[in-house]
Parts: structure tokens; sequence; C-alpha cells
């Protein structure tokens, strides 16, 4: 049986991926939950409830085998296959992402570029191919693509998702403001950049008012 | 006292605040957690759970006052100021930023940018001012921007984050993928573009995974 683990700690997998491979690259053979730890910023006893929804990968007083970490994470994490993706709506948002491109991966990349303005459909952008949204069912097949990145204008957002899902997408990475409804084959992994913003400006906030809380 | 909430119910706080004001403009002057529950997708539990860390704001049977909701949750959030950011690093996800900023929030903004090529120093992009990052300390005390967004190429976001530190930053959104040690008068709110498609296709694979297994 596989279980779902939890979402927080699913996102940290790359994170921890990315440093044992680079530690696997400088000849490093072994490492400890607090040199991890420290390396990553994320404390030690959240690295070890992690590690052991995988089982236990670690020995008392030796610590982690990088190779078989960076094996195993590789598995899970299924950085042997490359997943090609597509990116609905090339505006500023979808350049910026078809120019990083996910570069810091070598599992995951756009494979092609979908929008309805004429002047760039036909067109490569930082070597992506950009296609007229009219062809979205026939190249997402054709390109066997399970994965959008929807970055359309908000009121395009509810046609496109209703053509993805009948299309048979697997997940849609979404940067528009809408929360959709999707059926259970269907995953949505909303990323909302206002929101961080706002979220980080309401701790900043917090923070000024306890601190003058403790000056009275 | 102020307690420090969740970062999961920090991160609803502007969803809610944003339906509420949508609610709001629309001439409803109550919901039910059901009915907000179904608007913003997040099971109603949480709604409650998340809203109890700031006191019991609903009654049985009546619901929730949408006014003083949207009161509260804007104080809270402290929408009534506005704050001004930073964005440094005006390359394609800087510009795509800029073109962006935060339009769908009226209470935060990109002030000024700052970036080291010649050619966009000095001009204005999508309303917003590109200086030198040579006068970084001198703007940032200048305009009382507290809140940078970091999009520099990754071999120059620690000598920029030491910077912001010593000018007396308060919080940085990160876009690049380092993890920063900073001193506790600064808060780090990573985005980390990569990790969330990832984290995606990760939980796309573990329903593949599953699928096969279930038909064994």
């Amino acid at each position: 049986m596989v279980k779902e683990i939890p979402r927080a700690t699913a996102k940290r997998l790359p994170i921890y991926h990315r440093y044992l491979r680079y530690l696997y690259n400088a000849g490093k053979t072994r490492i400890s939950s607090t040199e991890l730890s420290d390396a990553v910023k994320v404390d030690s006893a959240t690295i070890r409830r992690d590690f052991s929804y995988f089982g236990a990968l670690g020995k008392r007083g030796y610590g982690y085998d990088v190779e078989y970490l960076l094996q195993f994470f590789g598995k899970t994490l299924n950085q042997d296959r490359l997943t090609t993706t597509a990116l609905i709506g090339v505006g500023s948002l979808g350049n910026a992402l078809l120019n990083y491109n996910f570069r810091k991966s070598n599992n995951v990349r756009i494979g092609a570029g979908f929008d309805i303005n004429p002047d760039i459909i036909g067109t490569v952008h930082s070597g992506i191919p950009i296609y007229s949204i009219d062809e979205l069912e026939e190249q997402l097949e054709m390109q066997a693509i399970e994965v959008a990145i929807l970055t359309v204008p908000q009121e395009y957002a509810d046609g496109i998702m209703e053509r993805l899902i009948a299309a048979g997408i697997k997940g849609v990475l979404n940067f528009t403001p809408l929360r959709f409804e999707v059926p259970d084959t269907v995953r949505v992994q909303n990323v909302d950049l206002t929101n961080e913003l706002q979220t980080l400006i309401y701790f900043i906030n917090q923070e000024d008012i306890a601190d003058q809380l403790s000056r009275d």
C-alpha cells in the first residue's frame, strides 16, 4: 500500500534531493541529520520525522548514507523520469516561466506553450514552441503531456480548466487566483504570489505589535 | 499578548479577506461557514478552526456577519495600510512581477526595482522606477521600504541578502533557490516554483502507483 505522506513533507523532498545530489557530486558519502538540518534549514526532528514516512533510513551514530538516500529520494520523486509540462498562457509570467524552465531540476521541463496571441503562435520562446490554444487537446495527446501550468488571465481560467480536465490532464500548477472544483483524477497545486507576500507582511506586522506590547 | 497563529492559517487569511470583500461589494450581509467553505475551497472545519484563533466570530444558526468579518480580517491583515516593497533583480521573473504588481491586493505593491543592468537603470517599467543596486540602501531608507522581493541570480543572492539585513529589512520574499540564515528580526518567505511543480508531480505519481496496486 502506498500511504499518502503529508503535503509539507512532500514539499521538502525535492529540497533534500537537491542537497543530496550536491553532496554526492562533492564526494561526500554520509551525512548526519544535524548537518543536513544546517544545510537545508529544516530542524533535524522534522527531517527525522519526514524520513520516517519512508522507513528507517539512517543508523544511530552513523547518520545517513548519501548515495542510498539520493537513489531512494530520486526514485520516490521519479527523478529518473522526465515530466514534460504544458504552459497555458504566454504573457509576462508565462514568459518568465519559459525562460526559467525549472533549470534547477533535471526531471521537469516545459515542453510546449499555448496562447491566443497570433503574434507569438508558431514562434519559439526560450527554445519552446508556442502553439495556438486551438491545438491544445491535439498537442497534449500527441506529446503525452499530463501536467499543465496555468498562467492565463483570470477570465479565461475556467474555460481552459474544463478543456484540460476533458483532455485527461492529471495535474495543474495554478497561478490564477481562481480555486477550482476538479474531479478526483486531477490534482491542482495553487501558487498565489500575492498570498505569499501578504503572509510575510502579516507575520512582520504581528512581530511589530508583539514588540510594541513587550515595550509597554 | 499576540499569539502567533499557524502559518497555514495565516496563508488562508488573505483568501478569506478577498472573498469577504467580494461578498460585501455584492451587498451580502451574512454568510455561513459552509457557504464560505464552498466559495474558497477550504473545508468548513478548517475555517472554524482558523477563525477560532481570533476568538469566536460566528453565531450558530446565523453564520458570520460579512461586514464585521471584513473589517476584522482587514485590520488583522493590515489591509488599511499600504506596504511598499522593493524588487531586487529585474530579469524576466522580476519583470513579470512588476507587470503583475499584486493587483488583486489593495495593500501591497512594488514601489521600486533594483538591478545592475545599465540599460534599464533609470527607466520605468510597468510604472515602477528601476534604480541601480548601488542606490539600494539609500532608496530603502528614503522610501521607508521594509520588505524586499529577491529575484536576483543565485550567485548574487548571498551578497544582496547581507546588504538587506544590514539596511534593516524586515521581510524578504525569496525566489532564489538559496535558504538563508537570518537574524530573528528578519523573516524570509521562500517561493520555490520548481518545488511546487515537483510536489504536484510527486502526488500524481503516487496516485498512479496506488492505481496500479489497486488493479493488481
